[in-house]
């Protein structure tokens, strides 16, 4: 009687941990398919041309590459932050930052009609293509493009400063590049960049150099 | 006497901070200008076309722009791991494991020719692009570099299960693509892909499927 008892208990467990396992998997397997059609749909990013070139090259880099970019320099730079930082962190802001950019378009950091600043395209844009996530990544997600546009933590100041960076490497590996193209002028470059000091002053201090031989090598007009 | 010995403490300490603080500084300008300098070397990773070509699409991917892809593949779907992984060591992998290709080039999988696995080519292109960088970080690249393309540990049989999917996805979501314009047959993908259960079994059992499938719908020979 105390073997069958104890069979039945066995039985009783497997057949839990059987019917456990299923619904988990199950639910493991609609949390996959989610997350498939969000890996299918960012591959629009690659579509999704910026003002700036490639360096040394006449074209136009796309928002995948640029955050590809960033990654690799947030990785390679982190020491330099002011803070210390989350990578990993930093790392996903970086990586994300522009994936709204497919429903709401690239606007030019020195656009003088629309706004670049955090607009409610954008935040619709986020709610719908993060939204695709199951939802506990949908929330970090969001989370987390939302700690980026507000660049008020460490990593979101690391991540910004970043993002600021690579296009004045670019510009002053292409003659100018932009600012030639579009007629900016350093004050407003020096203005735009300074935001590198937030999140590491010595990088600022190499970019303010490279801002300035920019000017005394004739590609950028004070 | 006493204050004028603080004092002198003080200036002495003072001093070597100074100095300290310099010669530190020193060192991460050093740094800094060897970790630009192979942040402008890897741009050209976004000149390597794939012969895999973007979702529904007859552009060729570059490597930037699928290392950024995979990056992100990465992080939505480490939950899939067999095992614990460190997400951030897969994400470096992922972003880097090409960089190879600017001096290399970029191999088909399927290419019945040119070894794909690891060849001295590569081994010298990682040594000298990963090598721009200070001591330490080259060391730490040249490392992940080679336990990727080892594939023994839990985060290298994550990473190269992402380098597997994404392609299998793009293939399917373009009617066949790579495998209808280079003839592969369904035994070589299926070989080729199942790699993808040494990362994780759920990812695999989706991808079987994904294949079978392919199969039915007249898009993959067998």
């Amino acid at each position: 009687m105390c073997l069958n008892l104890s069979n039945y208990a066995l039985s009783f467990n497997f057949a839990y941990d059987e019917c456990h396992f299923k619904i988990k998997k199950k639910m493991n397997t609609k949390d996959l398919l989610d997350q498939i059609a969000f890996i299918k749909e960012i591959d629009k990013v690659k579509y999704i041309q910026r003002k700036t070139k490639l360096f040394n090259s006449d074209r136009c880099e796309n928002d995948a590459e640029h955050s590809w970019h960033l990654a690799l320099m947030a990785i390679v730079l982190a020491e330099h932050s002011n803070e210390p930082i989350d990578v990993l962190k930093v790392v996903k802001m970086v990586l994300i930052h522009d994936i709204v950019e497919i429903d709401a378009g690239d606007v030019f950091i020195y656009d003088t009609v629309k706004n670049h600043s955090n607009t409610d395209e954008e935040r619709l844009a986020a709610n719908r293509i993060f939204g695709l996530l199951p939802k506990n990544q949908a929330e970090e997600f969001i989370s987390i493009w939302e700690e980026f546009e507000a660049g008020e933590t460490n990593e979101a100041k690391f991540a910004r400063s970043m993002d600021r960076l690579e296009p004045l490497l670019q510009n002053t590996s292409n003659n100018g590049g932009t600012w030639k193209e579009f007629g900016v002028k350093y004050d407003k470059v020096y203005e735009k960049k300074s935001i590198i000091k937030e999140g590491s002053k010595s990088i600022w201090n190499y970019a303010e150099g490279l801002i300035n031989e920019s000017v005394e090598k004739g590609i950028l007009e004070k």
